[in-house]
């Protein structure tokens, strides 16, 4: 089977659950959470090459021109990117990648790497998803429904995706990714050489 | 999730095992077997709609004329088939479908049914399977080069197949078959009504 690991790619709306699962996911040996590179400010809890790599403007243009980084775009004025070289050492050593961006970021990646695997999370349902975003409390209504407009569009992007995965419990969505990524190293296009190999071998 | 079954169709080298893989996941629920149309005679241990529906050459050119086979193929002179009704209903029942065919079968069954999913099955190595086919100790060591000659052909056609199953131990490949139809299941392409409704439902 294809010793290389798989860089996961998962996307959904805000109250889809994603960042639980993926956190969930890293507790394995073999899965590693892609850490951002970003220009703005770092929050006060915020630990640097964790959380993100915080960088000058200056520095992560100057990656951009060197073709550092597998995605990049810019937010309110601030610039966030993901780096191309870790992720390629820890896939060549067999590890996962799990990437949590946004669809344009995802399409950006599956298009400069396409053995990237691309995963839709959404809640059990678009009353649950209201329920999430609503559950927290701490956001204005124009928000909730600025996200849920946001997620219309990515729901459109979403049928461009590999897997739908439907977050019911977050530990079972966790085993569903493992199953995703186990079937995706069995992919006849990650083994050809094993194929070739093998009939090189018959006689 | 779909709730459509997965028409599983598990191809490979004689000796590679698929036989007893296949037997071992119809032990699931949810797991059935294609039972193949023929019109060879039935052998003395062999039960009539369980091993093959056995049939004349009239009345199997009368199914094939009627388009009632996924595919059909002539060997020395008998035709085998595989009946496509009783499997679509199955599908459609949520049940998978698992059939065990050689790979120019396989390939006629994707291009009727593109959703079928081509597992290609393998020994853990060449000398595995010179050793399963000699072990079997009754054939003749012009059966064997035969049967390896027809391994090389079947290896390349396996390039067009979805997935490559090493056969270590059989338990374990059955539930790696298991898995694959778990995270086919999962596939945007099967699951483009789900997104479409949940689309509906968020405002």
């Amino acid at each position: 089977m294809d010793s290389r690991g798989v860089l996961l790619i998962i996307s959904g709306p805000s109250g889809s659950g994603k960042g639980t699962v993926a956190e969930i996911l890293t507790r394995e040996d073999d899965y590693f959470l892609s850490v951002s590179a970003t220009t703005r400010a770092p929050r006060d809890y915020e630990i640097p090459g964790e959380h993100y790599y915080f960088m000058t403007k200056e520095e992560f243009l100057s990656k951009v021109r060197d073709g550092e980084f597998l995605e990049w775009a810019e937010f309110c004025g601030n610039c966030y990117g993901t780096p191309k070289k870790e992720i390629m050492e820890r896939l060549d050593k067999g590890q996962n990648i799990i990437l949590e961006i946004e669809v344009q970021g995802a399409l950006q990646v599956k298009n400069e790497y396409p053995e990237a695997v691309l995963v839709f999370m959404i809640p059990p349902s678009a009353q649950e998803l209201k329920k999430r975003l609503a559950g927290r409390g701490t956001e204005t209504e124009e928000v909730i429904l600025e996200r849920l407009e946001r997620a219309l569009i990515e729901l459109d992007v979403a049928n461009m995706y590999d897997y739908l995965v439907i977050n019911h419990v977050s530990d079972q969505t966790a085993e569903d990714l493992k199953g995703i990524v186990m079937a995706e190293k069995q992919k006849v296009s990650r083994n050809k050489e094993i194929i070739q190999e093998f009939k090189g071998e018959v006689f």
